[in-house]
């Protein structure tokens, strides 16, 4: 039971539109460009001012929604959500927005992010006689704001916010308005676009490519923005030092082709490739190969500052989805591919450099390395262009207990034992930070918690960086 | 707004069993038998004795339910229901049994009815900060019985159905206890039956046939029957002086071969017909006709009285289901037919009577009139096998406003105008009396507030009929 | 193999329309007013004049038709097919109509019936180099056409007619002419309507109810009708004495408000009871209960003859169709019911007249009277409105082989004891006859083959009835 | 109707397993590796032995393909296909291997290519009665080989492969036999490879790789192999001078990972890229951009060569599937994105080198150019890693008519123009040959017809090359 009701709301991707025709077809290519945050479940909710409508489902945004949906889907504003997918919650009643209707209106809200005490605030929750539906913090949110009884909504959101601990970048919708809110340090990435005379809101700025809308600012931490007829407004509900980004968005969450916190995702990607070919260079290597696609990017940096050329090693089959039969254990073993394929023609008789973006539980580590073993590579340098994870995301990533983490329980040299490759290294947390961080001016810092155990938040509310409740 | 969140929870049925190995697989044919009562969605809730799981859908049973979901449903305990297609509400949240979690344990629940006050409760509870998900009454009681702070679950469950007022028949499960409960008037049907070791509880005898099961007998007004491992209990939340049955479950809600408080439909039926026969002749008619399907044994019943043989002049199609394509209006007009057809053999140059159940708008019925004489009838005497309906049901019956029943606001002889019929008569209600309650010492009495405007249950909770709450 | 390459044909229903602007979707509503000829799949091949068009699928007219189809298919002409579900050939290649292309154009077939002669037709095509794709005796009179070389379309089919054999009714369309014949036995039903100024064709008159079509004549024994812009043209292929239209289009096959051979098939069932109660009375029984759906007409016939009341003693379950979860044997053990279930509180203590249209294998037949006695019945006395059936047909009737057929291996008495009956009685042949042939100077005859053995045609094309080819 | 019968084969791809328990399992995955061949269908035929038995269906491998599918699928023998997606043909009867059946067995036929012949010996087998039922050339070659009375199957085939003229690898099976034939001037790629004891045959060796099984040998030009029971066995029905496999095979048709005519894909594009830049620098440039997915090799390539660095400024969105929602016009124009975009971080500002594998119609490289542009791109320099294509392919590969063909009617300044570039180069046919045709020995020579006009096989059956029927 105590798992069904923890709060699950991981590497999500949220979007919103005021004031446009199509705001329902909007979401749904704002979605569609973010689509690699959450493959579980989508979903818009539209006001046409007087009413919220809903449309919701589990699977791809491009299973969720039909051509002739959209015709029931009229209003000049809409939010909409794509949902990650966990073990044990696939269930339609979680996928986002969360609609929850009173006499007095209608209130939804689509959340990225985690709530630390969510589990405290739904057990005080249900001691005052409060039913709650799904297993998301999200709806512990729309109860703290129901229950109060502040003045305008901005109070009663603030009031709410101020009661849950941890990260989140939130949109809610009412008939005539709509919120944005970003927690105080900011660990999750939130921005402001405009499309014509419309707000556009979205996790990502590659929503903001994907619908022709330009890139106008981020939420900042602590902040909570209105957005109505009457234009956009905002207000802090807490105040922070510094804001603290979380590392993992440039590592592998983040599409290359978004700016976040200002910094272009492939960039920085391409950058930790650059520094850590500086900081372990494979000398010996004939080649460099990535595992796609999310280590591309920093193969071709580590080729580009070696001198060693980057080759297609690996490929990756686009038609493996969601129908696809996974082959029996029987046929694995006789050698029948999955997802993945090593390329002879390329690594036959080569001594490998294989760039990942990172290691978690070590078990693909170990079956990419021996594929290109048996695809006859002679040696597998493998170069990890971030640090090595050691502890447990508490801010909605979806990385294992510490108990699964090979890097918790394992040195470097274990590591590379197990895996079987040949040696190893990984990114060094400063040279993280150089390839994201170019210019201080702009970008104030990142959470690299799971990395380095410095946790900028912690679950009573304390915060490595102080922040004082407005 | 108001539409939406007003509480329509109408002709629907429940299923649930206790103690047994294929509980979710009974529950399916149970429901199956019981589809006629509700066709918009489908769902059932099993316990294991430690989590409750559900699985519902919108659409028929067979829709909602594949083979292979059985074996995720594996428990020997389970409740089901059926929902009526009511217009504006299909959606998948309101699709019962409801379930609730909460970190002291799971709630589900399954209703058949209609609460009076609905929309009282529901404001009271959201001003103290409740939030409702569904636009169900069943959500409204899932709250009163958590905010009731009582001792065990049969004085909560006790004290929440003392505050709603209306017609109710409730299946409600927790993780190792089911309850079963009908509203103090008894104007909905419930009964008990058993299948070996097992439990069944039901809202028609037909679900007990169905799967081999034995009626035991009815739950009575006002009682709470909790079944667990350790037996059957029963205890009282109110006393009622006179069960009253609603008379519509005879005349066309239930299936013809269910008893309702013990008397079986067809049989009803048929006396109707006999009855009608006797008060409304059609001497100088060739051949009696009934509108499929439900006015068959009425039909029957007449021509046997009557002396005139009956004839199938009127045919259904048995594949219009709901992916049938309606024609056109230019089609329709053209000649093109729907799900009723005349037989131009059988009725081609005859006087018919033609006999049906009830007429509540009056356009099906001009349709068939119509339709008949275009097939070549010479005349059409309608004969309506129960008193004309002139009042809303407010007890679960969907049945149109009263500007919208033709015999509020019309006499019969004008009726027998607008529908093109030659004559037309009603049972009475002495007449429906004498079909429907033939041993006086079993059945107790039956509503007919919709015939005759005396309402047994008052949105204040008063009744016609006294009874104390307990 | 042999098995997939015999042809099979059976139970099928036809429709054509030439000459209106919603060719497709009439046919559409035509079929489905067909639907109970053939469930298995269901096509429409449309012509606008230049080209043929065919949209088919399986399953039933509703699965396979969706509205926006209508929009692909414009064309003033159609032709449409529904086919009966036997077991092994259920692949989409053999739904009907066959389209074939040339580069002389194109060719649509669709076909009721049986072909004697398909075997050895398609065993000499072969041998001549033919390759044919499906296993339906229409691809055979395809080729034959094909390889025909006469001068004009109507030669062609007439020359490939009078090389077949058995039970036929064929729809024939090409891009600017449709083509109707029908066997020169006239064994299979084929009548033509009109709708305005469009021509209809159709294996039962209730298609022609069904769009609001009026009923013209019968295509004759042996005629090929060719319908075009120019008018309807007819032409003999064979002459025949006398016609012998099939005994089993009366007794189940057939819709009740059909007319076969211009005798309504509710009033020739009616007979059938009335017949039966005159040959076999059952005098000390309490009610009589027919077997929904196609024994009720015959069952109210015996009731009337015999002045026993009609009950509603099975009821049939509506809402089971193809997705239904049959019931494990452990469950049927358990008495889970299927399709029909008794009505105890209808024949509990009764003697039952229970009446049938038919008994094949006599399983059927045994399970309702188990059902009955579980439910109660005193007495079973079973009534067959037709003879019994000893012998199996050669001309598109599915009824197993001659092992299966219960009659031809037991006696009357043998099978009252098999099916556990207190006694059993069949309608005979003469009873049979007085049923449908009312009118002499109307109905010629019919064949009843599969009862008493005299076959009207043989495969070497020899008939009992002198016919000529013209 | 011409349209419709033209023999339309084109870019698929087949696959045969003969000697596996798992031959159904494993065509899924070789067909899975294929999709990039054939995106509107798939199918697979299997031999136990006795008895053909086919499953089709339109859509990738993954839609047609169900787990359950497998257990009907038993037999140690199986052919597939995947079928390329061309306009207007999108229906099931074309979904390959197309399977006849025939009093004296059965036959499966899988084709890769295009017959220049066929609407001629189409016209003459319906000349002699036949009946053609799909709009494939597979099918005519079915009827020639049924046609000619050989005494054995490999005559038979042999005989009717040399009256086809064109460009094919075919897969053709019997109960107890499989063939493979690749045509005379080994346009086509189809190699045969070991998964332990059975031998495996596929269009691209990436196949081999994702089953585990190893490369042997490629299918010869004017081979037939006969695959058995008693292994393998080679006869030739026609002799060559030279191969001429098609170049477009290199520049986008294969996988990466292939090697065809035993050249790795990869590899030859990366030295197209290379060659691209010797031949067509461009000094003043910041970053080179390749076109996912087809053009990165060679982009990779260029940088490499060039010296400048390569960067992701276009990405591909993985999501966009058939299911995908196109947007409308209106809100194209309003800038809302397809399948490609810009990344604004990377080409803002920069003088961009985009690589392209190659231009056909110019409406595509006209749209990307744009794109980066309003992106932000000052430059724009296009390199095209091909010679430009300026005549239509008569071997299977669907490139449009020559009117469509953008260089077929421009000079290459025009073309830049017309697509907004800065400056335009093709990759000549010389440095095209240098980057596949490495080593002499084993590589004989492409076919660059489309690009050069040389066409190495006339429809008269005469070619460039020599060769002598067997």
């Amino acid at each position: 039971m105590l798992a069904e009701i923890k709060g699950i709301n991981e590497e999500c991707g949220v979007f919103g539109i005021w004031g446009h025709e199509k705001a329902a077809e909007l979401t749904y290519y704002g979605l569609h460009s973010m689509q690699h945050r959450g493959q579980e479940g989508a979903g818009v909710v539209v006001s046409d001012g007087e009413e919220l409508k809903a449309h919701k489902g589990l699977g791809l945004v491009n299973d969720v929604f039909k051509h002739a949906d959209f015709n029931k889907l009229s209003g000049r504003v809409a939010v909409g959500h794509v949902r990650y997918s966990t073990q044990g919650g696939k269930v339609l009643e979680n996928v986002q927005p969360l609609l929850f209707r009173s006499q007095a209106g209608s209130l939804a809200l689509a959340h990225n992010g985690n709530l630390m005490n969510a589990h405290k605030l739904r057990g005080e929750l249900e001691g005052q006689g409060s039913i709650l539906q799904t297993s998301s913090d999200t709806e512990v949110l729309a109860h703290l704001i129901k229950r109060s009884g502040m003045e305008t909504n901005e109070e009663s959101i603030a009031d709410a916010l101020n009661q849950v601990v941890g990260a989140y970048a939130y949109l809610i919708l009412k008939e005539n308005k709509m919120f944005a809110a970003l927690d105080p340090t900011g660990i999750r990435p939130l921005s402001i676009g405009r499309l014509g005379d419309a707000y556009v809101v979205a996790s990502e700025t590659c929503a903001f490519d994907q619908i022709g809308a330009t890139f106008v600012r981020e939420v900042l931490p602590g902040e909570l923005v209105t957005i109505s007829d009457e234009g956009i407004k905002s207000t802090r509900f807490a105040m922070r030092e510094q804001r603290k980004m979380c590392a993992m968005e440039y590592v592998y969450l983040s599409r290359p082709d978004s700016d976040v916190n200002q910094v272009n995702v492939h960039a920085s990607r391409k950058r930790m490739g650059i520094e850590l070919a500086k900081e372990s260079p494979a000398p010996e290597a004939d080649i460099v190969v990535g595992v796609p696609d999310s280590s591309i990017s920093a193969a071709i940096g580590y080729a580009e500052m070696s001198g060693l050329p980057y080759e297609m090693g690996i490929i990756k089959n686009r038609y493996v989805g969601r129908t696809f039969i996974q082959p029996s254990q029987e046929l694995r073993e006789q050698g029948v591919k999955m997802k993945l394929a090593p390329v002879r023609g390329i690594v036959e008789g080569k001594r490998v450099v294989m760039i990942d973006d990172s290691i978690v539980r070590g078990t693909t580590s170990r079956r990419i390395v021996q594929m290109l073993k048996e695809a006859g590579a002679k040696e597998v340098h493998v170069r990890i262009a971030s640090p090595s994870i050691q502890n447990p995301c508490y801010y909605g990533i979806d990385m294992s207990t510490r108990d699964e983490l090979i890097a918790a329980n394992n040195s470097p040299e274990e590591i590379c034992d197990i895996i079987g490759a040949d040696s190893i290294a990984y990114l060094t947390e400063k040279g993280l930070e150089r390839a994201i961080i170019m210019e201080k001016t702009i970008h104030q810092g990142i959470c690299t918690a799971c990395m380095t155990g410095k946790y900028p938040v912690k679950e009573d509310g304390q915060t490595e960086i102080m922040y004082t409740k407005c």
